[in-house]
């Protein structure tokens, strides 16, 4: 048994790997995604880490495939997945005659980028997807719900200042092709995704560089730069109606979505039309949605999304329209963490420890299996240690409550039960301590995992 | 836009993709694990999917060694995790100082192994783990909640007719010692492992062969098989006691083992010593676990673990002894879903579908946000379709309620609502219908997942 070589425990770098408290903190964020996914009545799909590399790169080209882990076992040429959206396409496309359309799932997963490693850079990170496909067609009612989702989300989560920006492809592209710039909309798209970056001068620089007129310039860039409300937006766009027909189909998509946003119970203040919100990916085709956090622009999107036509072209010759959004947990977690937002009175792993005072830990036992049937999560502090030992357990995993258990308490049929909190210490029933614990954790249940922003 | 090629949709063999309505349920297994190990106060630890090899691989070799994913990527030599296990004593060696021990984890996720792709066989595959690691020594107590554990994961997921065999390996290394075996007692566990699938004849042969005296190997063998209560099993044990240590501590670890299981409220008929389970590896050394569901030994131990001195030997100086076992939990739902043994009413993506029969889908947005907020899952029916295909969604995705909203419920302020299983229909006030929903959804959701067995 005698080790000759002891190796150094590390960690790839770029990997995420949390104390054990952060972790308990990020799977509250992760449940809460999940059951408000649910609540929608999104299917989980979990599809392989590991695929052909054949289907994962059937699209893909230039930086993504360079960044991708892909390697030969046995005579298979296999890729771990860089996102959950290709794996989808590949599902629906394989399972399209078991499945039933207008198609719901939601996945959170891994994937993996080989990217340059840096600070707040992943190379394995969790993904939080969700999209509603349909068979042909999709009601544009659908891509009013998504943002009522991210709306639901980050509310529970305890945000309340974030807006997520509206806009449409079809506006965009209807706008260029009035202006005769149909040919160069990839190029112009991408110029005006940087505007919150590169700002308005730059933007416009970078437009008349790509062979636009200065006055064509100016004029799509004071239409995607208007701020004003939703309503007075959309009778702008109004204006602009009856010459196009892509502009105007954008529009009333536009309009039908920002009007269902609202009956969804999304607050005004919280969607917004945002002519300048672009989205880098010709993947998409109408709706298209980005998230911020107001008071921290600098963290970018947390939550973006859109409509797109075809899913699964690479795979089928079905026609899968379709609207989703994806949140980059990891990142979003990390970002938290980072500002120290999370509310650190939530990672305890347990409600209750429970420190048996006697040799014979029985009655710690047989209370512990009466408090989880009642719904707290109990540990049982089992080794012989001094009080100062075991109640520096307590502490240092920051569990709300102590229950000590003594031989007078075991005599009398009572048990100790100290607030972590406040120091308050009482002697009562089992069922008294209970009562009290359930009340008092239901008013820390309810608190935000977001404490600030 | 046009494509060339269609690439067929295809998925590595031996990686697990399940139907959507299956992947509910495998949710709703997991969910269950993940509750049930969180009301224990174990922290939930995710390390990742990817490691150094040179980290991965310091104990193995052999087998395990073949069916590891291992590739380069840039100048590492990266492994993809086969167990959990291993990615568990990085981490604790890695941060043994802000650990606070008794580190309790719990872990579930993915582990990849290349073996030779057979029915029912996964190389891509779920281990759901918890283990209480020690610093330096460890209660016996935690020895006794494993299994306590073990009683209420396959309690809640509603089977009864299950036993978690017990035994100790210092108990069989003791009576190795006690007839001067003790060089062989790794060959001798590994036959005796499977006395299950070899029966007591060949078992007995197989001693033989490995060098032992007839006699010895039919007094071993007489105890091993040996079947009666727990009580009497500990009693028989007594009778050898007195000559050799470790035989001596591990009886005293056993009773106090079977002693405090019975206290965690495990009732009798699922606990039982059984002197022949030895687990083949040579990492175990005290109290060994196997579960067998007992009108299906064919399916082997559907969960298993037990006892070990140091975990983290090849990364730390320090010694940590720990408990735990594993659920093998992409097998365990592949054979209970083979076996139709699955409580498929509970397979259903949500509640509730809304079906709007006007063509303005306000009054069915506002109210699903209203359902989702008294915790009904709600779909809304948004696809332009004919009354029979809107209703034949809800039938194959087998959700329990339908609420229509006409314009007869719009002007009334009613929906009507249909139970989809038995056909009754009502129309009534959307309060009246919630109520309705969450009863009967009530008593949908206390039903077990498991329903035979």
């Amino acid at each position: 048994m005698s080790k000759k070589n002891i190796i150094t425990p590390r960690t790839l770098s770029g990997f995420m790997e949390l104390p054990p408290q952060e972790q308990v903190l990020f799977e509250r964020i992760k449940r809460t995604l999940e059951t408000t996914y649910q609540m929608y009545g999104f299917f989980p799909i979990d599809t392989p880490v590991l695929e052909y590399s054949e289907i994962l790169l059937a699209k893909q080209a230039g930086e993504t495939e360079k960044q991708v882990y892909r390697f030969k076992k046995g005579d298979k040429d296999i890729a771990m997945r860089f996102d959950l959206t290709v794996p989808l396409a590949k599902y629906a496309a394989k399972n399209y005659s078991a499945l039933t359309f207008p198609f719901k799932r939601y996945a959170i997963g891994k994937v993996y980028r080989g990217e340059r490693a840096q600070k707040g850079r992943f190379r394995e990170f969790y993904q939080a997807d969700i999209d509603i496909i349909g068979d042909g067609s999709l009601s544009i009612v659908n891509d009013a719900e998504i943002p009522s989702i991210i709306y639901t989300i980050f509310t529970d989560l305890g945000l309340s200042n974030f807006t997520i920006r509206l806009n449409n492809r079809k506006v965009l592209n209807g706008l260029f092709e009035m202006n005769g710039l149909s040919e160069n909309a990839t190029d112009i798209m991408r110029i005006i995704d940087k505007i919150d970056k590169i700002g308005v001068e730059e933007t416009k620089s970078e437009l008349i560089g790509s062979g636009m007129e200065e006055n064509t310039a100016d004029t799509l860039l004071e239409l995607m730069t208007y701020k004003d409300t939703n309503e007075n937006i959309l009778a702008k766009l109004e204006t602009y109606t009856g010459s196009n027909e892509t502009f105007d189909l954008g529009c009333q998509e536009l309009k039908d979505v920002v009007y269902y946003i609202g009956k969804f119970g999304v607050p005004e203040s919280n969607y917004r039309i945002d002519l300048s919100i672009a989205r880098g990916l010709d993947y998409y085709t109408g709706t298209v949605y980005e998230t911020f956090v107001d008071d921290h622009p600098e963290i970018g999107s947390v939550c973006s999304g859109g409509r797109y036509d075809n899913l699964a072209e690479y795979y089928t010759k079905k026609n899968l329209p379709g609207v989703g959004m994806s949140i980059g947990l990891t990142r979003f977690f990390y970002v938290l963490n980072e500002y120290q937002y999370l509310n650190t009175k939530l990672n305890a792993p347990a409600d209750v420890l429970i420190i048996p005072m006697t040799d014979d830990m029985s009655s710690a036992v047989s209370i512990s299996a009466r408090l989880r049937k009642e719904g707290l999560r109990t540990q049982i502090y089992m080794e012989k240690k001094k009080f100062k030992a075991k109640i520096s357990y307590a502490n240092k995993l920051s569990i709300p409550y102590a229950m000590f258990l003594g031989e007078d308490e075991i005599r009398d049929d009572k048990v100790t039960v100290k607030n972590m909190y406040t120091g308050d210490q009482v002697t009562v029933s089992l069922d008294e301590a209970i009562t009290v614990m359930q009340e008092s954790l239901a008013g820390l249940e309810a608190e935000a995992i977001i404490t600030k922003e």
